[in-house]
């Protein structure tokens, strides 16, 4: 299905006009590229072993995405919510089969946008370019972050972490998940919150 | 320092003039932002809480990259050697004080460049940002691979990994940077050294 301006989510729309100046003529080439997706809660949208060629917008909904280790335990990686990108990054720059499953959590609209109309976009559209060079920037400054945070942190401290920097991860996303995402059991995430609560 | 491109590391000359296509104009003019450095073996080149206001090429020796929890315990978040650059990534980036120390563990030379030089040179030499894009890219896409590493690799695959991506660490780096880069006891690793090689 083809977008349409009012049903992108207002930050995608400010931060392509504004922020980076596309003329009106660019964003509508722009937005020619996506095409709508509806993904229902409990969907997979990506799976492990399948080649990521496209880059989806979260416009509304809810995501998980996740590794499995060789005894097929889940191990999450990040939540996205409304204005993140989904793919599996290394999959999709490198070309060859990804390793991340991506599940959503919440009926979920993506707006999909394949490879090969986003390097022919970067061609007409240098600001593109330019948008990409700082995201993939703070997405490895993140990516450190999140190594350092790994190796350096308790459970407990990731979590208050992951509730400063992502707070709808409460509101929407299972404990289960949560408790995943720490690598504890959901019934230690669930002591560790009431002694927070108990704390403060 | 001034560096002198005979002084400079074969694949650096070759990156930049044969895959980048530099002319040699551009070539002297993007040598003439860096200055040698000797660090010492041992010395810290870059400590927790200083702002990464430069890149530094690792034109010869080795060095670890760690960050140090709550506790004072120092994990190692990676090695590097000849070809590899040095920052603290996300210090340098948003400008705010960084959280890692970098330390050599040979006596170094470092190509150092500051981040005002390297921005002036970017608008003189556009392929440098290309450069830029694509390095940033593979180091994302590194990252993600680290962090997927972390959450689902027992202590062993990540040793075998290790070697397998920077077989040099088992010439130049001492078991118990190894061990702490595993987070695992010295005695750990020994152990496991010698079980994989009975197991051959």
């Amino acid at each position: 299905m083809n977008v349409k301006r009012n049903d992108l989510h207002p930050k995608f729309v400010e931060l392509f006009t504004r922020t980076f100046g596309f003329t009106d003529k660019e964003f509508t080439s722009f937005m020619s590229g996506f095409r709508s997706l509806e993904v229902r809660k409990r969907e997979v949208y990506l799976t492990a072993g399948q080649i990521s060629n496209a880059k989806a917008y979260l416009n509304k909904g809810c995501a998980r995405s996740y590794v499995v280790d060789e005894k097929g335990h889940e191990r999450i990686v990040s939540f996205a919510f409304e204005d993140w990108w989904l793919a599996d990054f290394e999959s999709y720059y490198s070309g060859h089969p990804g390793s991340t499953y991506i599940q959503m959590l919440e009926d979920s609209e993506l707006l999909v946008i394949s490879k090969e109309k986003w390097q022919h976009l970067e061609q007409e559209i240098p600001k593109l370019k330019q948008w990409y060079t700082i995201k993939v920037t703070r997405h490895a400054s993140a990516l450190t972050r999140g190594i350092e945070d790994l190796k350096t942190l308790t459970p407990e401290d990731r979590y208050l972490n992951l509730l400063q920097e992502q707070p709808l991860v409460l509101q929407r996303v299972p404990l289960q998940y949560v408790a995943a995402y720490l690598n504890i059991e959901p019934q230690s995430l669930s002591r560790m919150r009431k002694r927070l609560t108990t704390d403060r």
